[in-house]
């Protein structure tokens, strides 16, 4: 390791990448429908407004699948602190005083100011509106990072190329190290969640495999209209159709899922 | 690994395979006994009505014995969004407002749409109505994978021989690699738990036993009408009669549990 | 493992014992006085219910010592949906509308039904009524089960040597595999908590110790009238007399602690 | 392990050592001012009456520190029951429908009523009211059980000559085999927490010090009169002095904390 | 181990150094506002008027990112009692009746009183006031402090070189052997969180990691004037502007961060 780091100006920007699970507290569904209504209406407000200056703000809905969460939302900005301010914009909503977050993944594609130019590729994160996202935090075991250079990209190509052959699934991973309790971020666009589980399955016979210390919980969420997901929450709606007619824009127009 | 996957169409469709499991808060049963029994109507009848259009639903008490669930569904079905949209319409029920969901297990038996054959013969899950169903999520270590394939086979053939010997006892394995926290889904169907016990015990010394991660919690359930098992939360009923009159189709008929 | 099974009818019935454990939610202490013994005296008519219809029913103090629960019930029956039954009544009394169940172990003596007599030498349980009762959840490691034969009984005959010097304490382990999230459930009746300690501590150095996976929570819990484990619940008494005054039955006479 | 046991009467009788932690709901801070003296009155006068009757019973405050409890009470005395009769008497308190208990420890010093004499040395535990009080529970790894007499012995020795270099440091080490989840509840009187952090940092690397499995979690208490914890609870005072005025006796004398 | 140890006195006072988590009760932020408005500020008061008597107290938000925490405290004090001060202080405050800690760290910086001078050679803690602190409990494996002095010194030296050439990242670690459930706080400030991602992803190829147990959950924060801290919780703000304006003092001034 005795290469030297300086201090580069006018690197690439890259992003901040935010996985954030809601889950509602059941009493909240005692509530009058109108009281219902208006907080949800409020907490999609103010989701259309970021999503308006964020790079990307989609919706997923777990309802009926995972036990611990009703929906999570997959932020991608270049600043931080947009994760903060929608956080706390989140928290002045009606329906913001009667959910949980049981789990919260950060990531980033950011390059390193300092030299290390080899380490990171990284591109940046452009999702496709896939129907299913599949994400969960990761960690390898500490052994990996003492295998040789040689050993260890030998095993990403084999692992990359098992990814390859299954053609409806897109990788979006990023980088986790010190900054939450993972290291990566897998996150994976799929059509279908079977064709994703037959690709790990496949994977596990990988020698990339070996090496995992930890890659669960793992989360199926379904695109949809945040709207959706928030009216699946007290049953108002038990449809939850695609991304076929996803958001709708401040002044009212419906959209299809922002890419900027 | 050489050999190279394509895009299959009109593969087999599979099934979704849901075990879904809810505990009431005791608060629950501090209100009038009039509103109980509406919100317990409520539920039986989404129950009901998605019984109608899935491949089975069927409902297991759990009341006295687990600590952390009075009850839970299994649901199969060949579509994903089944399970978003029950649990969606359950969350809209009165009895909605006073359930948490302490654990919820996804997997399926859908093929793989790419070419590996030799890998995936999971045939459908086809239930048979036996009193007790026992399920539970199961990891192997990762060593496993790496052992030959003929290793693999001669340990499941003489753990598939051990089970054939308890001919009471059905199994209906499913897969979640990559969509859930587990790879398997083990779910047997048995005539008395205590059986299930000796078949464990005894597999406790077979090859594939060597190569458990984690095999709990597991759950024993009795097959029972929905109606029972929500009765059982308030004490309405004490007792658990088993499946000889099970279910009410939406137009009122009452018929031995689904096995479509 | 070549001995082929078949079911064998008339076997001997065996028991499902099970350990169920309470704590009061600490708001139910605000309530008036009359509410919360009216609570308490349907939760210990139900009990006194059952106790006349199962083998063994008792109940155990842990309060002031344990964190996590207040009493816990000892339950021995043949008829597995008993412990259903029992655990739909308690939810039917006002008590029950303010309890949790932190733990619950299952476990049962019953025989296979088919052929395997080697294995089951296991007798009936018979509580003596003994004035403390410990009792965890044992699960041993996977390779414990791949010693031979002999050396698994040179080391439980090792144990179990040691444990019949230590006359004041009744062993009375029934097993899970399969049906529980343990393997075991050993359970001691004893004379006082400290002579236990000293038959664990003396037990550590043995050959059965090294092939320990998991034996805890630990419960220690005093035998004591169902209606006194109730009352100190909210102090209603804070003196806990033993086992001399034991249970009320249906007609109303008390008598000795249930031992049939 | 030839040597035979056999029950020997009256032995030196030794003591129960309990540490019960408390927690109070948030929502208890939101009561009348007076209904919350009255709670915290009612607590204290029951630690003051039960004082009067055990060898020991301090309370120390962990406010502000460990993000889990609020207070522990330590306390000492022959008798097993005590531990519960102060359980159900605290119940019996107004603050008692407040509070939660995240851990509580077991432990004993009682000897053997059995031979083995070589076993127990261990003395009575005197507390010397030093200002602070750490404590935790102590699992050690199998393997160290099956290290001869002499190499423990050993360990053990460096173990006892480090720690006696810590002049200001006082052990009072008990025994929870098989009666709580942990084998030994270390805890030490101390003049200033810094001065504890360097002995456990020394002994790192003693010999003794591989053979840890487990002794989180850490609690450092300070010895104050239970009064002042419990008005640490709503912030009625933000002093906490220590032990100089230990201790209201049921007449109403004030006195330095029990040490008998 | 022969060196002997004496105590000493007028050693150099050192530090005690807490991280003190809050997350609040969603339920609060149904209160009207004018009541969420004075129990800010009451909490802001105190913490302001502890700022004046300690080494430093600063707060940083995680709202939006952290899933356990919404901000926290980082308190520096040459006097233990000062943290159990501060915190019954703010339970006193209407706030401290709606907030759950769900995380504390405690730490020290203070000699030893004994001779073992070698040890410690800790400086004073003494922030810079960057906009983002980086925090995480650190457990090393136990063979770690088996290594010779020279191994753990050449590891030691390597990771530091490393972290010295991410010139913006300050590294503030604390010891809490013995004290806390980990044994190091390491705490780093940092002028962008992705920054010390890459420092940390470079580490982890360092000899020295090889040797970690445990080194999460890992809490990313930004230093903000409590009260902009305390708005976020309810979307008072959804702004939040960095270490320019810290701190009201008792007399209404504001000023930059205390950092005596």
């Amino acid at each position: 390791m005795a290469e030297s780091y300086e201090r580069i100006e006018g690197v690439e920007v890259g992003q901040y990448v935010g996985y954030r699970f809601f889950a509602v507290d059941p009493a909240w569904r005692r509530l009058p429908v109108e009281e219902r209504m208006a907080g949800k209406e409020a907490f999609a407000d103010v989701v259309d407004e970021f999503a308006g200056r964020m790079e990307g703000l989609r919706a997923y809905s777990t309802v009926g699948v995972r036990p611990d969460a009703d929906l999570f939302l997959w932020t991608i900005t270049e600043r931080y602190d947009d994760l903060l301010e929608l956080g706390a914009a989140l928290n002045g909503t009606p329906l913001g005083a009667w959910l949980t977050v049981p789990h919260s993944y950060l990531g980033t594609t950011k390059p390193s100011v300092y030299t290390d130019k080899k380490r990171i590729r990284q591109g940046r994160i452009a999702p496709r509106n896939a129907p299913y996202l599949i994400v969960y935090p990761f960690v390898k075991v500490r052994p990996w990072y003492f295998l040789s250079f040689e050993e260890r990209a030998a095993a990403m190509r084999e692992h990359a190329e098992i990814g390859a052959r299954f053609v409806t699934i897109t990788n979006h991973t990023t980088y986790s190290f010190g900054i939450d309790d993972q290291e990566f971020i897998p996150a994976f666009e799929a059509e279908e969640p079977a064709d994703f589980m037959h690709l790990m399955m496949t994977l596990r016979e990988s020698e990339a495999s070996r090496w995992t210390e930890r890659d669960t919980p793992i989360f199926v969420g379904k695109l949809v209209d945040v709207r959706d997901a928030l009216d699946a929450l007290d049953g108002a709606t038990t449809e939850l159709p695609g991304a076929a007619s996803l958001y709708t824009a401040p002044d009212g127009t419906r959209y299809p899922a922002p890419s900027r």
